[in-house]
């Protein structure tokens, strides 16, 4: 196989460096991991360490076509790429990627980020997502839930990204989770199969004002272990659910989807199983999505930045 | 002075231990402080701590008498003293206290906590501040705010504590604070007379959809950062002007407040200022209350529990 017939696909975040290489069809052919993440790269020295990584590759296969997306193209990255402005097709990420040539001949294609100037009060910004959004496909109208630490809701319709907004709910539960009063009392992970999840889904979207706002149910969490209902090992779970719950809340309440509504849930496994039971719980059907739409994304860009004729 | 004249009022928590002496009138005639927490006091050690620290009061004094509430009478405290139910009377709380006699003579007294069956899905609980919002007085109808790590809204109406909810405001502003992203970016401790913490109370307080919920709002602290219109100095003000009228908010759609009402804020000076700032930007007038509730509270409750007839 010749070098025009595979592509590296970089995901290279702030705590770990993972590279695939991938055919036209987006086929993965292998794979390469380390902990070297961009916050542990020196400024200057990311063209080494990636040569260094890719080497193997290079030897079978020439020069490499190098695609990256995300945190690597940030202010704490390599370089720091602009934000396309929504609504954004794969043409316009595309028109402003950026290639730069390598010392050893490989090209590296950083992908921009995407922006929604219609939030209040800043601009929202995806970095990252938005290529995810290309490989699960803008052919046919879609809402998109992308969990993670900043998890995103997004909009596809006419072949764009739409809209998006930024929900802070992993960041939020793991700053609970491991530095709140709950960090001494529990005992296990949390667990979205368990009942506990199931009853935070439920606290979180339960009506009346008895209950309170998130800042008075985020106590419930406490004051139901002080009442002997809440076992250690469930508070994670719990508070998992109320929280993941609760972005689901938000996301209704400001307009995203209805009861009975279609989404679909793209991201790694884990999470897409938890936002796949919450959204059920929420009378939601959620629509099948790619594993590997990070990659699938960064092969299209890619290929639309090499040759913007297609 | 003899020993009937004065008594010991208990402030011990988690991580210090500190001890006031006040004549019949509240009036504070000593005090004494120091970081042996109930933290870090072995069980059946909470004895010999106190009559160490308490050594010098005794020997001008005689024998004392002491009132203590809070966390010391915690499941992680001294000894786990019941809630009374919601709606509680100065007298109720005296009669579910609980006076134990300690080897030099003293006489301490621990006052119980206080329950609101009425939340959901589990009882609301306070420790400590039952005992402040006696010594704020309960003659008139008020609605009193406690702010802190869990910040209580409570009402007082009829000479009885009726109903209270907890908003976790003060552990969400400290874990996001000190362990999210922010914790990287930000160069100064939150300001709530900066011109960012009012700009995180009009936030929290602005309407339509565009802002989004709570956990979109959190991200407004990054994407302002990011579009250079928040700077690093400011972020901490931001997060907690945010996350304090978020509370306020809360409150508000909870029932707890319209629009020109007035409420009190009693606690720790700083606090109070951060909370009668918000309560102002939020159209709400307030009543000026004691800093030393907390003590006159206790003394109220100790003589209630001596003298059961007044």
């Amino acid at each position: 196989m010749s070098a025009s017939d595979v592509t590296v696909v970089l995901d290279w975040g702030t705590s770990s460096f993972r590279a695939f290489l991938v055919d036209g069809n987006a086929t993965l052919l292998d794979s390469s991991e380390s902990a070297q993440g961009i916050q542990s790269v020196p400024a200057g020295e990311h063209a080494r360490v990636l040569s260094d990584a890719l080497k193997p590759w290079r030897g079978r296969h020439g020069a490499l076509k190098i695609v990256a997306a995300g945190m690597i193209g940030s202010r704490n990255g390599w370089i720091e790429m602009p934000y396309v402005p929504a609504p954004a097709t794969p043409i316009d990420l595309a028109a402003a990627s950026r290639t730069i040539e390598l010392p050893e001949g490989d090209r590296l294609t950083f992908v921009p980020g995407l922006t929604d100037r219609t939030a209040y009060p800043f601009p929202d910004v995806m970095r990252g997502e938005e290529t995810q959004l290309v490989g699960f496909g803008l052919d046919r109208p879609a809402t998109v839930v992308l969990p993670g630490t900043h998890s995103k809701w997004a909009r596809i319709e006419d072949g764009a990204i739409q809209c998006f907004r930024t929900f802070v709910t992993g960041e939020v539960f793991a700053t609970l989770a491991n530095h709140s009063f709950l960090a001494k009392v529990a005992t296990a992970p949390a667990d979205h199969r368990s009942a506990a999840f199931r009853e935070g889904v439920s606290l979180a979207m339960a009506d009346g004002t008895e209950a309170g706002g998130l800042l008075t149910r985020l106590f419930a969490v406490r004051t139901g272990w002080l009442a002997g209902k809440v076992q250690p090992a469930e508070m994670k779970s719990r508070l998992s659910g109320l929280v993941v719950g609760w972005e689901f809340r938000e996301a209704r309440d400001t307009g995203w989807f209805r009861k009975g509504d279609k989404i679909a849930v793209v991201g790694d496994d884990d999470l897409v199983a938890v936002y796949t039971a919450t959204a059920e719980f929420c009378d939601l059907s959620v629509e099948a999505a790619p594993a590997d739409a990070a990659i699938r994304g960064a092969l299209r860009i890619s290929e639309l930045a090499r040759h913007p004729a297609e």
